[in-house]
């Protein structure tokens, strides 16, 4: 596929859809299992997760001269959410943790290039 | 402030902010309550309605062709997200219902139209 | 990655993606030549395309009860889409036509399965 | 409407919303008159900030811990958007960039209080 995007950006957007992906999937396994995964508190990051990394992932495919800003926020709320499933034990929520720091990791490099 | 669309939509799309907002801050007041208020099931109908009414409103403010088409997908969302609410005894919920139910005859009127 | 979703709507959600992330760029990229390429309709359609895709790709992901609905819509806009794109010569708008077109035939075996 | 908002975030909210309706509508109005209206810069701009709007005001309405960042990011592109906006000399493009100066009044304070 064509594009103007350089490579980093690319990796850096694919990030983002599959951290949005796997937060919204979490959400509704969270709902099911009850108890402490639905927390309000908890609910909640993983909503701000997937719409700063659906914002974060715009900015860049519309090579906005912001997307280093919404980068640098989707990095925290990333790493937050992921210090966050942290907390849980089961495999699901490690995997969602994982995706997170990962998304985190390329986000602040992005945020940090600009 | 001048605006290029016509009064009736510019109703629609009031509408639409408002059921969004609603559904939005139904559901942390859901996941606040617990029990039967935080089901997926009820959680996940207040975010399709949250979400199509931002589409709906965006389609309107676009003056797409295809707002008819997402006028009437988001009439029949807010009319299950409703009935749904209905389902609950609480001051909130019943608010909640009716701004769904409001909405959702702006926007079925706004899909008719087309 | 662990996941809820079937092969069939997984493969959708990927189209939803591509879909959005091509004609995202496909809007800088037509402004960019201007003329008839930055025309207000077919700009229009552009982002008309990339919403609904993001709106059909979460209701999915989110297995709501009415993703039916919005991939029907998502597979008409983005047939329309594809034969807007298909007027022009270039390679990207070929390119462009061809994964909405792709797009819109996943879509459209989503809507009809429900 | 029951609400758990204090005065000040939901004012915020609604400066949100009509920033982001009055850019939404912008665009068109760019695109119909073309020219320099319609460079790319300031098409990408005024998307910017529609979107931008969209998640400021989402994770307001959520009571998200990270209102403060994203109202931050938020002040700043309206701030830009009101700028770009200012070098027109027609009456919409005055009155979208009153609009977003006053949108980013409201977001800097917010993220200030935080």
């Amino acid at each position: 596929m064509q594009t103007m995007l350089d490579q980093r950006m690319q990796e850096c957007i694919q990030e983002c859809h599959r951290c949005h992906d796997t937060c919204m999937e979490t959400i509704s396994h969270c709902l099911e299992l009850g108890g402490k995964h639905a927390e309000p508190g908890h609910i909640r990051l993983l909503m701000d997760c997937v719409e700063i990394c659906q914002t974060s992932a715009n900015f860049m495919l519309r090579m906005s001269d912001f997307h280093g800003q919404t980068c640098g926020v989707c990095a925290q709320i990333c790493e937050s959410c992921a210090d966050d499933c942290d907390r849980f034990g089961d495999e699901m929520m490690k995997q969602c943790a994982e995706v997170c720091r990962s998304c985190a990791r390329s986000c602040h490099e992005m945020a940090e290039a600009v």
